[in-house]
Formats: C-alpha cells, structure tokens, sequence
C-alpha cells in the first residue's frame, strides 16, 4: 500500500520506536516519577532524557519548561484554557486553524468573553504578517497560529509575526503539529512564547504523545489537576515545573516511543527529511496541474509549504475519490473537512471538502508517480464517463 | 527483582501487552477515526472493539459511554470539574481519596464553591455506608468514593453506598483504579452513575491509558475541545458520544495494549487474580504482624481488603526503609505519602509516611516470603542498633 496521510499520522515509524515502546512496556513499566525504586527511576530517566532532547531541539530554556500530553489537542487547551485571559481581551488567529486551536476559542468568547480574530489568507493563499499586524488592537493578549496549515500545507511567516508579538509585548502561541520534526524551530531564536505539538506527526512517534513547552511564565492555570508524585500535602497543583502541569500518571512508553522518533530524526537530519519531502511535493504538484478537471489549492510558492496537498476533481465527490484510490489502488489519502472548517470556507470548499495527500519521510517518488498514474486514470474515467 | 508496587503500575505486564501495542505501532498506526481508508479502519476497529470489551466488562449500556483518557486523574477530573454543579451544592467523598479525586474538588470549591465533606473511615479503617448517608444534605448532589484505598487497600460497600445514592437522587462516582480488573465492577448491577479507573495498574494495560464510563447523560461539559473527525463544522464539540468527551488523536497503541491486557484477564478469570492476590495479602499480613516493631495501617478483615499493604517500623524512615529494600534485597515497594494525603492524616502518618507493598497477579508466596525474611533482618539489625 501506499501511505500518503501523514499529516494526520505519520505511517510506518521508524522500527526502534515500536521496539523502544516493547522494552518499556516489558522491562520497565514501573510508575515514572511515583516511586523510589529502581524500576521506577530508569522510567522516569528515560521521560527525562526525552524531555531533555526536546528542550534541545526546539530551544526551551530547561527539560522543565516541556510538558507531555496525550495529544495536541490538549496541550493547546492547556495553553488556551489555562491562560490568563481577562473579559474583553482580544486574540489574532488565522482562517488556517484545527479544531484544537478554533473550538477552545470559541470556549473562551462564551466564558471569559474575550474577542477573537480570524486572519484571512491573501490572494496567494497565504497569511501574512501584515494582516495579522492589521488586527491587533490595545487589547491584543495573544495571537494563535499554525505553523503550517493541515489543509493547504502553506507556511507562516513566523520570525515576522514573532516581532511583531515581541515589539507589542503579545504573548505568541504556535501550533507546530504540521512542522515539528520537519521544519527547525528555535523558541528562543524565533521568539516563540508557546510551542505545542503532535508526537505522533513529523516527530514520528506513536499516537498518545504532544508536547507544549512554555517558554517563560505565563500563569498558565493547570486545567487538570490530581497526583504529582510529591508535594502530596498541598490542596492544590505544586508550582514547580514540570509538575505542575502534568498531574497523573505519564504516558511512559508512549514518550519513550517519542524519544525513539526524535533520535531517527537526529540521525536523519530535519533538513534532509524536509528536503526529501520538499522533492515528493514539487513532482506531485507538477503532475498534478496537468491533470484535467483537477483543482489544486494553496500557494504554488512551494518555499512555502509543507508536503501536504489538497485538490478536488470535477465531477467527483472527494469522499468517493478517496475511496477509489484506498480500495483500488490501495494508497491512502484523507477526504472531507481536516477538521479545518474556517479553513475550508476559507477555500470555498466547506460543502464539498477537498482531498488531501501528505508525504512523509518513507514516502519515494515511485510511490508518487503510482499515485499520479491512478490519478489520471480515474481523472480519464469520470470524464469519459461525463462525457 | 521482586516487584511490589502494582497499587502504582503493574508489572511486568502479560506479553501480549507489548506485542499488541508494537503491532499496533508497525502495521496499523494511522489515525484512528480521522481518515476513511483501510489503516485508518483497522485502528479505529481495535479501540471500537476495546469499548466494546470494557462496556461488557463493566456493564455500561453501550460502547459508546466509554471514553479512553491520558491517566485516571484526567477521567476523574472529566467527571468532576465538568459535571454541572451549582454554587452552594455539596459532594460526600472520604478521607481515603486519591489526591486525583481530593484535588479537583478542591478547585471545585474555589470555582463552583460547593462544600465537600471528607468522611472518615471508622475504628476499624473502613468506610461504611452509615457514615456516609449521615453527613448526607438536600444539598448534596454526588457521592465520590475510591472502591479502595491505595494505602490500605480496604474496599467501600460499594452496593450499599449505591443504594443510598439512588434513593436519595444522588449521583456516584466512584475511582476504580485500585479495583478494575481486580474485584468485578457492573455499573448496571452495582447502581454506579459514573466510573474512573486507570488502564495501567489492575487492568493490566500500558500507562497512558485510563476510562471513564458514564452510565446516563449528566451533562457533562467535554474539559478539552478540539478535533473530533467528524462534525467538523460545528463550534464547539459534537453532541454525539463518545466524540462529544474525546477531543483530538487517541492514543491508539495504548488502548491495544489495554484490550490485551484486558483478554488476559478473561482468560485467568477476575476471581482467580483476585483469589490469587488475597492469599498473597493473607500471608503477608500474618508474617508481618509478627515482626517486632512493625506497625500495620487498616483492617484486619481481610475479606474487606485488596492486596495493598502499608506499615511502618520504629526507628526507622519510611524512605529510608524503602530504599534499604530496593538496593540490598531488589524489592520494589513505594514510600511516602502515596498521593493521598488525607488518608495519611487518618491514619496519623502524614509526617513519616508509610512504606506500601502491593501485590500482583505474577507475584508468588515465595516472593512473600523472601520480602518477609528481609523485613526480619532489617528489623532485627535496627533493634540491635537501637539497644
């Protein structure tokens, strides 16, 4: 089969990430940070390792300022829910946001009454820093965005939105599911106040791992609050970090996966990953513009983008050209919304949906050109049988 | 090694734990309920059926009440901060409860500012029903109780309690985590409203893994919003469960891990583990009981207990007493406060802590035994020290 869903899960992992889970699950799976004992410690060495390697690469100022969730989704939440957001504040964000960025904003206006503004892209398809720069008002606390898009793959300009937080003291929060692992990100170069991200995207570990790292702080509120190993006696979460915001039990083999990921993308080097996906996007592109009836979106710029692309083809309903390419030609790829709704209006194709196909470090040109070949074919199908 | 610290993780797990999850990672890892295609199907497939197992398992009216969280502190505080509680309305809990129940109702009473009454077991350790239907208001709109202690291992009537609760109109929650998988739990049968327990203790699954179940509709407020697959379009999260309460990518290999964990159980039978695991408690107990010096916390009716343990020796620091047993003699136990720190209040160990061992179903009497010779070693080299 051919697997082209990556911006969604990437599929297959490197084999020492499943192996890495095997030996913790089977070795070690003593409660990390819970327990004095020895079985106990190698697990919390082995989360901390990770945390360290995180911290590293994406420039967190300590392993403590990187708190581990089971997914994206939740360490946004953390970082919207938790915020200290006062009635009438306002956030910039992008039409380009997920669900995990839009519903806990839409949260926050019915709760704390704050006031939300949803950046449109340019004619290009892409956001820009003027427009972001446009919005901002006296009240501006935050701006939210995507580092790339899960729809349309486009990147943002994030150094020159970065500035503009810094020079107007707004706190800048960058959904990095779409980019960590593939494209480098400093917080301290970049000027990135929050970071969150997938584990189981570009990072290359498995599902049930995301990370937010917050790079000072902020007076986050913990959103859940329970067990933290120490500290018993307090009523409330411990103040220090990381504790504070990972009440419970860690997702041990999940992180120790993750950590698995992050060292085959050390190894690989981000820039060769990216460069190698970069490839599969510019064939793919070229391909398929020339496919009669078929609608590309985002920008053709592909300096900025990521490999994600989505299309749509005359005639077709993209669930059912979905279903074509998976059950006949077996390659996998994701119809519908991305749970990307103002994306899609964005778009204009909220009715109908997009199909979309993104690449990852596994993916060959074959693979491509197989997905073009059946591209064209079907493209032909539809048309004669249209005609 | 011998490993006594199941009451915070299980280990080792049956290997079929790791095998499913390393399958799940290497042949299946693509987003489960996120894309149409086959891959994605297969691991949407494998949790439906790990639902469709617990709800079996625990008599819930569907699958879909069944929602997989990170940990048991998160399911617990789903139930808790996003059940619709009014200003002024009162909770029954115990003094027995897990810092993951204790510490969300204490940001309940700052936030919602409802009253919580702690009950406190009786001469004998226990929690009984009477106590709790005594400090019962008009105000008191549910009863949170843990099915057992995680530092005295003794068990709530939990029928009993039920009982109360309908009578009176009052919703149970109840925490599971020292129970599930180990005593049968019928939320139908037992007249449980909503239950938590954690996938990686008793049930035998990897840690990133835990369930609450909730038997009818409380309305409950999702506590994370964001992705949900389908839907895609509304604001907030869908109506329908158990989208409605699972916001973002699940973990996939985790939950495998669970529903192997889960098939061993059926196949070795609860009662037998749980048979299994009294006999060891049983021993334990009575050898203990003869050691000089050597104070035991709860019940002496063993019927009332699961197979947790804790105690203290004179003269000698619960920490330091646990680390003698992990480095000289390779037995894992856990010192401390065990997150639970009222329960130490009860038991007037909250300056010392209390070292706990707690058993499992690979444990063996000769373990017992070999951990019993140490504690009469160790506490016949500090009495000669202390003489």
């Amino acid at each position: 089969m051919i697997y082209f869903d990556h911006a969604a899960s990437s599929y297959p992992k490197p084999k020492q990430v499943a192996e890495a889970m095997m030996e913790a699950v089977n070795e070690y799976s003593a409660n990390p940070g819970r327990s004095g004992h020895h079985l106990s410690q190698i697990a919390s060495q082995k989360i901390n390792e990770t945390r360290k390697e995180l911290a590293t690469m994406f420039g967190a100022p300590s392993p403590n300022h990187v708190w581990f969730y089971q997914n994206a989704t939740m360490a946004l939440n953390q970082a919207l829910l938790g915020f200290p957001f006062q009635e009438g504040e306002h956030v910039v964000t992008t039409a380009f946001e997920h669900n995990s960025v839009l519903r806990p904003l839409y949260r926050l206006t019915e709760q704390k009454k704050i006031d939300v503004t949803y950046v449109e892209p340019n004619e290009e398809g892409l956001i820009t820093e003027n427009e972001i720069e446009m919005v901002i008002t006296a009240k501006t606390r935050m701006i939210v965005v995507s580092h790339a898009s899960n729809v349309t793959g486009s990147i943002v300009p994030l150094r020159k939105i970065a500035a503009i937080a810094k020079t107007k003291g707004i706190v800048l929060l960058v959904d990095a599911s779409q980019t960590a692992g593939i494209i480098p990100i400093n917080m301290e170069n970049d000027d990135v106040d929050l970071l969150a991200f997938a584990g189981h995207k570009g990072m290359l570990g498995p599902q049930g791992t995301a990370v937010l790292i917050s790079r000072k702080d902020f007076s986050l509120e913990p959103i859940i609050t329970g067990g933290t190993g120490g500290d018993s006696e307090l009523p409330g979460q411990p103040s220090h970090w990381p504790e504070r915001y990972e009440a419970g039990t860690l997702n041990a083999p999940g992180i120790i996966g993750l950590h698995a990921g992050l060292q085959f993308i050390k190894k690989q080097g981000i820039e060769q990953i990216h460069e190698h996906e970069k490839k599969l996007l510019e064939l793919c592109m070229k391909e398929l513009e020339s496919i009669n009836g078929l609608t590309l979106y985002g920008t053709r710029d592909l300096t900025q983008r990521v490999a994600v692309i989505s299309f749509r083809m005359e005639q077709l309903d993209s669930q059912e050209l979905a279903i074509i390419l998976d059950e006949h030609y077996k390659i996998a790829v994701r119809a519908g919304l991305h749970c990307a709704p103002k994306t899609h209006h964005s778009l204009a194709s909220i009715d109908s949906g997009l199909v979309r196909v993104s690449f990852g470090p596994y993916n060959t040109e074959e693979e491509v050109k197989q997905f073009i070949n059946a591209m064209k074919a079907i493209g032909e199908a539809f048309i004669l049988a249209g005609e």
